[in-house]
């Protein structure tokens, strides 16, 4: 294996990669190949092997690729060959649909945590999971296991508690509010921002 | 302006150029750099610089960028000078939140159909809308000036809905369904699945 970092964009595919992958394992499959993953995500053959090469031999010329292998594989690479307990922020629309939603839990996470910050909300609950105050990120945070939050508050609030997350040793943030995060180095933040990803399309529609 | 055509990641920051510069827009600022920007955006000036002098001159060196000019600029390049009239399939918790998010005007997008499959949701409301039967995609969305979709149903029925928006004559998919979807080339796909974000970042946690 290399030992020069591999691109982002690379990291970014592998988890498109996986997910097709436990798809045809979930159809019973049993052996794919470059060509055929390709064509299911729009990514050129050569570029998967490229990419997968980084990492090691995954299949054999000719044979292809065992799905159950390169799954796991990949589930180690990407390190959800465990699970990781994650805090939500904001329990409105986002956050309770994040928090009700149950695909998580196979692909590597689990909520364990859900804050939000108005008094009608707190102590409620949504599933099983009894909404804390906000302004006890910090102490509630500290001392768990929890590395991972998602941020879905308003835009304005964001930032503040971001800042919270960082200072209770969350290492990823997965932010929902349509605004840029300022974190410290060793922190990494992934945006989504629906109007974002349609902006990017509509570049391209006359 | 160059012939040869920009490559999709440096459209894909844009919108984040263009983000950042409404916020500044709304904090009163008139004129910024792209030192400054950079800070915000965790991206290095050199890059923004390159990235905009594709476009054209949108700044003199030493006096930085006039905040609503390049605002502008970069609203015309995206095509989100105008609005785009929006359906959404999937009237869930993911597509209810789309549906009651109030962000999207002032960026250039306006929801104006939303259908749903279940007999307990077609004809009832979210906000101002009355939930139509995905059963007529085609047929409520075929001669309208729709072009952009969003599709937050489950994984099983993405493909199938797909299908339809595209005969619809959409043009312009953004997908919730964790699943891969297959479109004529002349549609474009932008996905959001929460958990592929996730998994790009537990590769860097130890």
């Amino acid at each position: 294996m290399s030992q020069k970092p591999i691109p982002d964009i690379v990291i970014g595919r592998l988890p498109v990669y996986l997910r097709a992958l436990q798809h045809m394992a979930l159809e019973g499959r049993l052996v794919t190949s470059s060509q055929e993953l390709g064509e299911r995500l729009g990514i050129s053959a050569a570029q998967i092997r490229k990419d997968l090469s980084q990492f090691g031999e995954f299949g054999k010329q000719g044979t292809g690729y065992n799905i159950e292998f390169l799954a796991n594989q990949l589930q180690e690479i990407l390190h959800v060959d465990r699970v990781w307990e994650v805090a939500i922020v904001g329990a409105g629309d986002i956050g309770s649909a994040l928090a009700r939603y149950n695909g998580f839990n196979e692909r590597g996470f689990q909520i364990k945590l859900i804050f939000d910050s108005s008094p009608a909300k707190i102590n409620s609950k949504i599933n099983d999971f009894v909404i804390k105050d906000s302004q006890n990120i910090v102490q509630e945070i500290k001392g768990t296991r929890i590395q991972i939050a998602m941020l879905a508050v308003p835009a304005a609030y964001a930032q503040a508690v971001a800042n919270d997350l960082v200072e209770a040793g969350v290492k990823a943030i997965l932010n929902y509010a349509p605004v840029n995060l300022n974190v410290p180095s060793g922190v990494r933040v992934q945006y989504i921002d629906p109007a974002i990803h349609l902006q990017r399309m509509t570049y391209y529609l006359p």
